[in-house]
């Protein structure tokens, strides 16, 4: 981003609310790199639409971000991603006004099955493209940024040890990485086809289960998994109890469901010049849970009908 | 540096031209950090005097810098280091003047030795300390920074994620340099009397070639060692030359002396507004060559006479 910036002399960049440098990196991009930073999209909880997008890229050109950042998939949002032609529209809006699109591409293994293209389809789209060697591809930990723009990969570098990396340094790691992308690449597909039997599986067996309004209980975001990660939300209920009903059900089953549960979907996190719409107030009292979660090569040959029975008896301690 | 500049709103730091962010770190202090650097110190191939120190907490108060980085040792200058009566003088004269004092300790396991004196002797004369977990060590890469300050020390971690680190993701390189400090701690001593031993054979096997006015060709700086890195200086010989003469005696001897050279001592490296002594014509038209090198858990057990052998051989293909 800062390098898109420095080239446009404009320091100004744009991303969803709820996408990584927002949430992960200590406010880096002012802190570090002095960029100004606007939200794009309408929603917190959906990802920007095109329509979204060309808001941006109608504004008078001196008020336009240097970049846009999308996330793709966007995490914090059960791994919601941009339909293909939405990302083509986008490409096209933002290459006609002068704005570099850079993609946080974190876990592109994971969604490409969802577009069932090529991995340079999607990254032909962007200016820039980071991917992420650990996360699905279970390497230790490690990155890559790639860009055609040899000149603008020359100036990463620079940057790259300016902020303490090195590469003759990272030798360890991309060892590991290497490794780790052999065995992982091409498996997910599989995982993201398991996430979604398993998902149905588990609504159908709870679909019994419903607020006193007749909402499911037990629900996913995204409703149908775009890949082999996804929320899995729970209403009505506080940490602690589904915490008890989880550990009640390891103990008389032997199935540990999940590790552990965030209060869903954020609201109260929001940095607070954002627009809340969808406002719930049971979200902002932590009266409802959810948790991220993932197809791996751990869990992808356990039967779908083991993942149910598990959700299937903690609804029932909570809601029976 | 950052925080320290950060808490005394003061963004000047101040260090010899000699010193790592100068020469490793592309411009990160200014880039990245907007910090104004200045120098200390009056020579380009000596670290700073108490006197050199003494002119700049005598500056004004608001000219004054937030922080003094002292490099112990210098490892650009052959690992030259500063008395211990000379540091605990600087140390206190920092903070009358209400100057931090950061030590870039990266070789401070080497030179302890030197000290014959506790760490802890040493690191209390600072207010924060950065020490190397590589290099003498021997771990894959990484560095500890260290303060009895515990608001400093909370900033500096969220610097480290800004930055693009994080501990939870270092655990392999941490494994790793657990293991050699384990092998390496308490052998720098003996590294250290070897590297002087083999210097001292070096010398007297090539005593014998001078330059025309009566200088040695051979020679080390520091002149004694101060620990196990030192470097060698060749006079009167291009880096072809000199490459040539080595090959030729690792084909002959078997031994093999060094792998590179560098044009020595860097005088036409420095920064321009440095106030060049001594400046030699020699070296800027790279007819002096140096080499650094240590003695390490690889080299310590080859006899002085080898290293002797070595040497000997070359300045006679050479100058004979």
């Amino acid at each position: 981003m800062k390098i898109w910036c420095d080239r446009a002399n404009n320091q100004r960049v744009a991303w969803h609310c709820r996408s990584h440098p927002e949430t992960a990196e200590s406010n880096a991009y002012a802190e570090v790199f002095q960029l100004q930073r606007s939200f794009i999209g309408t929603s917190p909880v959906h990802v920007p639409t095109v329509a979204d997008i060309q808001v941006v890229t109608r504004r008078p050109a001196d008020e336009r971000p240097a970049v846009i950042l999308l996330e793709l998939p966007n995490r914090h949002l059960g791994c919601q991603t941009y339909p293909y032609d939405d990302l083509v529209q986008i490409s096209r809006l933002c290459r006609a006004a002068n704005i570099r699109l850079h993609l946080d591409g974190a876990r592109l293994w994971e969604i490409q099955p969802f577009y069932n293209r090529p991995f340079a389809d999607l990254a032909r789209l962007f200016d820039s493209v980071y991917v992420s060697l650990y996360k699905g591809l279970r390497g230790t930990v490690g990155c890559v940024l790639a860009s055609s723009d040899a000149a603008f990969m020359a100036e990463a570098a620079l940057w790259q040890r300016r902020l303490g990396g090195w590469m003759v340094t990272s030798y360890p790691v991309l060892i590991d990485c290497e490794r780790a992308f052999n065995l992982n690449i091409g498996t997910f597909e599989r995982k993201w086809r398991k996430m979604c039997a398993v998902a149905a599986a588990i609504v159908q067996a709870t679909k019994d289960f419903t607020t006193s309004d007749g909402r499911p209980i037990v629900y996913f975001t995204p409703e149908v998994p775009t890949c082999c990660q996804v929320h899995t939300h729970i209403r009505g209920v506080t940490r602690e109890r589904l915490a008890a009903a989880r550990d009640e059900v390891e103990r008389d089953l032997g199935l540990s469901v999940f590790p552990w549960t965030l209060p869903s979907p954020f609201m109260h996190e929001l940095d607070p010049d954002w627009v809340l719409v969808n406002g719930d107030p049971l979200a902002v009292q932590g009266m409802d849970q959810y948790f991220e979660w993932s197809i791996t090569d751990k869990n992808v040959d356990i039967p779908d009908a083991v993942f149910a029975q598990g959700w299937r008896a903690i609804v029932t301690v909570l809601f029976a």
